[in-house]
């Protein structure tokens, strides 16, 4: 196995940037992920993984999620103390980090199935989490505005955890992909409101968007408009609303529940 | 106004104490809150505020929550930069804190309504949230066991935004509590187990509890069986498991959504 003991080898130069930079993952096409179980997701979601950078107290920790390693041999290399705490951005990092090629893997809009839309949500923690609750409730994709956070940060990938590997995504102009896929998709635009139709009363058909709005603001009156149908959580309690997190989970979950009726 | 200068004050180290260590919050009854927001929905509901340490900046901000420092008059107290620079806690400080008396505002069970319980839930972020959605659903308590975070400390109190100072909540033992209940209340532990009862078919009579568990490991055994009956959420999805405040939030969604469809 390769070492490096330098904390200025360009390579982990080049790794620290992945890390840290958006505009040097667009550039490149490549991210960079931290800590064992996130590793051991992409190997099982069949990330293309380019490099595997490890310190010797992680390879000797016996974790079993470790075991993926095998399967990258030569790809893996050590990394020495001095290089190691530079290397990675983790408040208590667990010693290892890869460097991948982003998944070109866009939702298919013809299944006409379930799909999360994310307008300008900023907190990458939200972000992550929403996905990993598509991603538990069996959604078909999810499709995220240019102004929401970026997929590859290291907050959202820990937030998601490993969701990210497997959810089809894509992110894009978002009021022209509404304008043009209203003929095909229904877009239901999640709305603070108690005049708006209620989550429980709705019908969701074939080819379901539920779009989510930035975490302070909501969806514009202007993006609600562009998105043609509303859809509110009928408010029963004292608190002024849900976080936007909890809110998401709740709209996906109503659309799965009804989609698990109607098969029975 | 009186003002404070020095970061030795026996004041400014008292509230300190407040904020960063349970032991002085149990000791004395009283803790600390942070932020405008905070501390205009503390007054709102009625939290008994001793004192309130604001900077020049923060007042002279002329923001709308500020208006609730009127009624506070003489308890209020202008902190200058050295003494602010020690006294604040969160990363990027919004210039006013206050130090109140924990509410005792125990969950009326006579009142057969519906329940949260935390049995071991560390991650303050994941308390704050529940109670926050326990409150938004309108849920009627929440009980939290010894070993969950404190209540009161910055982090459960920012996620919780409020909520705490109006939810009806109760620390105690919880398998004590359970057992001298199981007559008057019943009580769901959370799983995640295909084979336990899903929580779409699950019926909930007059004064159900739902119980979660730790983050990491999920509720043993023993304290599934303490509560007799299981839930689990019908995993339609790919993602390993749903994060404990996500799932909390389905599973009390649906409790509440059979209420609400009792009611029409």
């Amino acid at each position: 196995m390769d070492i490096i003991t330098s904390k200025d080898n360009p390579r982990i130069r080049e790794c620290i940037r992945l890390s840290t930079q958006k505009k040097a993952r667009n550039n490149s096409g490549m991210f960079v992920l931290e800590g064992v179980k996130l590793l051991e997701e992409a190997v099982l979601s069949r990330i293309d993984i380019e490099s595997v950078y490890i310190t010797r107290e992680c390879l000797e920790s016996g974790k079993s999620e470790l075991a993926v390693l095998e399967q990258l041999d030569r790809k893996v290399i050590e990394v020495a103390e001095a290089a190691a705490a530079r290397l990675f951005q983790a408040k208590t990092p667990q010693g290892v980090c890869a460097v991948c090629h982003i998944p070109q893997r866009e939702p298919d809009f013809g299944k006409k199935g379930r799909y999360l839309a994310l307008w300008d949500v900023q907190n990458p923690g939200n972000v992550g989490t929403m996905i990993r609750t598509a991603d538990a409730l069996g959604f078909d994709g999810v499709i995220l505005s240019e102004g929401c956070c970026d997929l590859y940060n290291l907050k959202t990938l820990r937030a998601a955890m490993g969701s990210i590997f497997r959810m089809p995504l894509l992110v894009t102009d978002m009021e022209s992909f509404v304008r043009q896929n209203d003929n095909r998709l229904t877009f239901f635009a999640s709305v603070v409101d108690a005049d708006a139709p209620g989550i429980t009363a709705t019908e969701f058909p074939e080819g379901s968007v539920m779009m989510i709005g930035n975490e302070g603001n909501g969806l514009s009156d202007e993006q609600v408009s562009v998105c043609g149908n509303r859809v509110t959580i009928p408010m029963t309690g004292r608190a002024e609303s849900f976080n936007a997190a909890m809110a998401a989970t709740i709209l996906m979950w109503e659309m799965s529940r009804k989609k698990n009726m109607e098969r029975k």
